[in-house]
């Protein structure tokens, strides 16, 4: 795999005083057309130490414009960084559409560097890398572009690269003691790097190896690859960009749907539901003041049909709790900044921190229901949610997250009769616009959605309760017990 | 000043289950109207411990919708909060237009405690209202709606009150030896709150004085005093809300101006040019890398005429740095998450941690610029932008951060043999479109405009520099030096 990048590629001061400006003129054009574009890149700097990486990412922020570069440098994660799942630091800085943002130091290193030093076994690196894929698969199906570099010195050529950064005195702060004992371990840094990146070498991110020992030669292979994949990205109009596949689904040809097969006569009389209210919104308040809590975060998940009692549930956790623990995040449609992101992005920058609560009203789940069903993206977007919502809750759970879904389910005839009666009071908050009355017609179309949606997400570790709200008490009650048995779980 | 709120208000039951449904309909139906107001609301909960801060934080998220209630509790600040200026952390939780946020522990905290324990002086106190009381100020100018809340409790009362927390198993966690060593505190707490109060309590934002003993009585009185405010707020037609008073301004009778004073056939030769970029890059390079650039940040801004050579200025510096170190603000029109907050909201989310450097390309200068001649916003919101940037770049003086500002002037000749050039070439980074020929068609308004900037701005802790560019050069070498000056005289 590092064959190439041990032959001695050299480039000399002619050909390189003659490519560079052409080369730069070019990259500021493409930059120019993509501030116009709708996609952002990724562009990510890794390898060997010494090999250059850091003078490469200098480089490209002397050749374009730095305006609408983000370099990103990977130091120690902050303690608000720490508190949440892994990626919630790259999530925060990736760049928006039109923007280039360099990661100098990225999602690869802590998995390899902790393998590197033998604190996981192969098969945690290889599902690390396996979770990089996904991660970087639902990045480039957003419509990223992702260049990624991973420089490469030989044995030899390391060690002589750090005597000689060693030797100038204008560079020997860069050489730590830190990099010595790195080196001790080039051979199996070297190997499990290889490893590393033959896994995750996809069609859609492939990375390209770039030999380190003359700065002419590295600074010039990146300069004009970045350009290469630039171009190749815009010079494409968007209609033909290849469509995703869309994978094949069951057709429902009988009646049997999971969410029909409800009974939803269950009931509580209003004495039980008194007295379980009080005991259960009890127990939360308890388990939220658990000593373990502080290790954990609650995020609840509430979906339903149009009226089927969502806020009137939230209200029931939420009076229990204590204010400064929590937060009730009501989604509606994306914001400019958030439309610039992938799909994901604006669940991950709310994000809990240890010992907090988030109650979502209405999810990330619109992605398959509400969008799916009104056509607001393709039919390759909504059928590759399903797999990034599972990679996004299994992050949140590996991060000691307590994720609890619940779907409230009305009949139909249930929510006519609230519609009506809503339409009849004052209250403002109970108003019935058209848009609930175009939904309903929609009724039988979100019934698939949201059995395919069960089907897809409610996994072991996030699963799905399927909550029978005709009536409101019974329904409450069971959304409070489940979560107090989830969290109790988790203590 | 706490004298009524020692009378013993009491509330009884009858009188409260009769007020609160009807209060919580009004709450409720006021949130909504809210929701589609163009100002956010912002509900400040201090004063004594016991007094039922915590539980009335609880009472209004349980009364009102808590999805479009933000709460936030001040516990100590994190590390990423900590390395920037202490307002940092309220600026990056104010709500956006039409939702509340309420804040539990508040900018007054740290400096009412700081003072009791004895660790400020009197006049530190004062300044630091003196400081709340504009930045409050710049929040209802931005319209805002301030809702301030002190919860008070007679010396006696708060002993009962702990004892009564104490002795009861399900409260007993909540009183902690802290507050029984605040409590010895309580006679100096109340005079310098008091002290504190009586000099923030401006017509703007008024602190609202609650007695705490009883819970129905103060839960009462602070839901009827929001309910007031947002209704007495949202009642109002946009239109009617009083315009602000515009200060007058000098009249330019003359043609004496700071901005036609600069000497611009200032120059350098090529040699001399060389020689001094290598000289003060590297300068910059080792300031940058000096142990105490630790404890530093540097924000640059860059304003100028249209083709006065920014970019260029600001490439010579960024070509000095180590591309991790720096990030490159190109500043355009306000994002739809940005347009919902306060003017300066979206320059204090891009404030650098501690060894960082930032350049902004524009800044927040746009407000008296821009904004200012095209009629963006009303006169009365550019004239106090003035001294809002001075209280925004006092605090960042105050966190070691070095501020430079630089004007790049050229000539109109000069901008227009610029222009034509730019014209010829094919650089698509230097195209020149219609608005650069509409500002040219205004120079003159922009020359008194900057004029204005500079007079009002240009501060002892922030001064600006005038940079003559007609030759670039010259430009290019004075920034360098004088950002390598005020980086050596704050290491």
């Amino acid at each position: 795999m590092f064959e190439s990048a041990e032959l001695g590629h050299r480039i000399d001061k002619e050909r390189y005083r003659k490519d560079v400006p052409e080369l730069r003129e070019a990259l500021l054009n493409a930059q120019i057309d993509l501030q116009e574009a709708d996609f952002p890149v990724i562009i990510i700097i890794a390898g060997v130490d010494g090999a250059g990486k850091g003078e490469t990412v200098n480089i490209l922020n002397e050749w374009m414009d730095p305006r609408h570069i983000q370099t990103n440098a990977l130091d120690a994660p902050t303690e608000e960084e720490f508190e949440r799942p892994r990626m919630w630091r790259f999530w925060r800085t990736l760049p928006p559409k039109g923007k280039i943002g360099i990661y100098f130091g990225s999602w690869y290193s802590a998995p390899i560097v902790d393998h590197v030093i033998g604190n996981t076994k192969n098969a945690e690196l290889d599902q690390s890398m396996e979770r990089i894929i996904r991660f970087e698969k639902m990045l480039t199906d957003e419509g990223a572009l992702i260049l990624k570099f991973w420089f490469h010195l030989s044995k030899d050529e390391q060690h002589k690269r750090l005597k000689s950064l060693e030797k100038d005195p204008h560079t020997r702060w860069r050489v730590t003691s830190q990099d010595w004992s790195n080196f001790k371990l080039y051979d199996r840094f070297r190997k499990v790097s290889e490893h590393a990146l033959r896994q995750t070498s996809t069609s859609e991110a492939p990375w390209t190896i770039v030999e380190g020992t003359d700065p002419r030669y590295r600074s010039l292979t990146v300069g004009k690859a970045v350009l290469q994949g630039l171009r190749a990205r815009l010079d494409v109009p968007r209609e033909q960009r290849q469509l995703m596949a869309v994978p094949p689904q069951i057709p429902a040809i009988d009646d049997l749907l999971l969410i029909r097969s409800l009974d939803l006569t269950k009931s509580i009389s209003r004495e039980k539901y008194e007295e379980e209210l009080t005991e259960y919104q009890r127990k939360l308040a308890l388990l939220t003041r658990h000593d373990n809590f502080r290790k954990i975060s609650v995020i609840a998940v509430f979906e339903g049909n149009d009226a089927a009692g969502k806020g009137g549930s939230i209200r029931r956790i939420t009076s229990a709790l204590d204010a400064r623990q929590y937060r009730v995040m009501p989604v509606a449609a994306p914001t400019e900044d958030e439309r610039a992101q992938p799909y994901l992005w604006r669940f991950w920058r709310h994000l809990p921190r240890k010992a907090r609560f988030a109650v979502f009203d209405r999810s990330w789940y619109g992605r398959v229901l509400v969008e799916r069903i009104e056509g607001y993206c393709a039919p390759g977007d909504w059928m590759r949610a399903y797999s990034e919502i599972n990679d996004f809750e299994e992050q949140l759970v590996r991060n000691r997250t307590v994720i609890v879904k619940f779907w409230l389910t009305i009949s139909k005839e249930e929510q006519l009769r609230r519609f009506e009666e809503r339409e009849k009071t004052g209250f403002k908050r109970f108003k019935i616009t058209a848009e609930d009355w175009r939904n309903r017609e929609k009724w039988e179309q979100y019934e698939l959605a949201i059995c395919d949606m069960i089907d897809r997400t409610s996994t072991e570790i996030a699963p799905w309760t399927l909550v029978e709200a005709n009536d409101k008490h019974y329904a409450r009650i069971k959304v409070l017990k489940t979560i107090c048995k989830a969290i109790e779980r988790a203590l």
